[in-house]
């Protein structure tokens, strides 16, 4: 019998019937058993500005931070604008950024994405590993889950993509298990 | 005697003393006679949400791509954040991008940014070249100004890089060149 | 009537049957009237060894470099390999990146490639397209022609994919123009 | 007291008096007690070819493969070639992508390199960093090792940049411990 496991989710999308919210929603259905998911908006962050975080770090972001410190993983749903991520969530991860401890490092990571042409975020995907890189986020590199042609699987609010389901499925699993993994890994010094 | 130039700025940091903005003002005041430059402040756009967007395109968006549409070239000031351009700048490219016409097509762009570390911002430079290829906007490709050591470069609101000066003046002079040389080529059909 | 345009083309896949190479082909049977296409074979260089060099270049990368600089733009048809440009393309590259005058400077470029995935050379290009900046190669932003699923749209010797099959044509046709443009562009000092 | 640690390593350059070779040497002396590394040759690989592996893998291919199959971890000391990796080196990663069971499958990686201007490899390594994700090879995020200027800091056979071989020494001890993390990681299904 394993230790729960908890997630942060963040949602690079801020319309309503966002094909990535849904996605996301999806994800978080199909977690293997004792893993929860709690979702953080980040439509109202202010922009960062280093002026701002002299005053002190807006209470949502501490709040972020805080829940994040707390979890085990970090999972990323976003879309993918002009061949990178939406700037609403590169801000929220430069706010996260400067916080003390940096709630990114060492975290494993999944992220997807969905898109109406055939490369389902591979462009926004690839950055966001890079970013990774310089935050010790730890995404799992397999499986990659990038839903392309997303309008016409996403339909009157059904998925009708087994594979893409079944993707999101093994990615929760995927997570899953690096959370385990690091927790094993972190009794290594 | 060659046509005025009117060039749009972008700078990717709010903070007041950003060494972003002085290396922005240092090449506003080094470029070639004949040339203006108009920067655009955007960092009281709201985040990018395609359900606000059919409400109407804000204001400052509109008012953004008309100045951009008018103009013969675009710049962009940029400090790089967690391995890519900051949220904020990303973000204003988001609107930008969903706008018709779409601003950046086919104008010439020149890039540059100032980091602490020894890098100078490249990572998200090139992350921005990346996008400009779905925008189609068209990056000089030399020089790059990449100003690494930034807080030993910027003291007392100096700048004292000799080196990085001449790259800025001349990135300047090669935007502008390629402005011109975009106009011939915009004669070829 | 324009004057006649000299293309030269790498492919970076060095199978007898490969897609990239059909690709190719189809490139070139469908460039406008009046553009001629080279093809240059990589697949014996020597690696790239700067002690080599020393001794004097490769006849063939001296007759690469002789044809490319008589030539008005080049065209990569690669595969992917391992989410970027194979090591032989690169290699050739490499080689031709150390001649002087150095044979890519300001040169349109037109890239295109087939995978078997639904990316369909995506990553490569992008990598492909970060090599140009040093270079200063000029790639044309649109199309991208990523031809996905390859497997299933060159059967027998014949590519059956219309939209594919447009995509290179209009390549070619984009080529043809960025190179004409050049020409008038190269006037304006 | 903890297990052997072996590592098979590989230099993107060919020259004799190459600085990255240099630089892996010195990793070398440096790693921690127990690390052995032994570095496998790729200057006389043939090119990739499929037509060529349907023959058979060269002898040497499937000797590095099992070399690594072996062994802990993986090391890439590489130049930057035009912005990316060196033809030479992906040409290895290319053949050994094929061969079953690959062997870069969740192994650790270390890279580093050395370069003459200020960035120091960094853009060959986000590459090669884009490659292991298809591959599933795990590098570590920490420290990464990129070294400007090196025809200043490798002088006559030495190396005079302390700040540089903390930063490969630490390399070192941070890839011997994501060695023996992911064995205990590898316990955990």
């Amino acid at each position: 019998m394993s230790e729960p496991i908890k997630l942060i989710a963040f949602c690079g999308s801020l319309r309503k019937a966002s094909f990535n919210r849904m996605a996301l929603n999806l994800f978080i259905e199909h977690v293997p058993a004792g893993v929860t998911v709690e979702t953080i908006e980040i439509g109202d962050w202010p922009h960062y500005d280093a002026d701002l975080q002299a005053k002190g770090f807006p209470d949502k972001v501490h709040a972020a931070q805080k829940a994040m410190l707390a979890a085990d993983g970090i999972v990323f749903a976003t879309p993918e604008y002009n061949y990178s991520v939406p700037g609403v969530l590169k801000n929220a991860i430069d706010w996260l950024s400067r916080t003390t401890p940096q709630p990114f490092a060492a975290k494993p990571v999944a992220m997807f994405g969905a898109a109406g042409g055939p490369l389902g975020t591979a462009r926004a995907q690839y950055h966001l590993r890079q970013m990774m890189v310089f935050l010790d986020g730890r995404p799992v590199n397999k499986p990659e889950v990038m839903i392309g042609q997303a309008h016409t699987k996403f339909v009157d609010g059904k998925f009708n993509d087994e594979v893409g389901l079944k993707l999101l499925t093994d990615l929760g699993a995927s997570l899953a298990l690096a959370v385990r993994q690091a927790r094993a890994a972190a009794q290594v010094k």
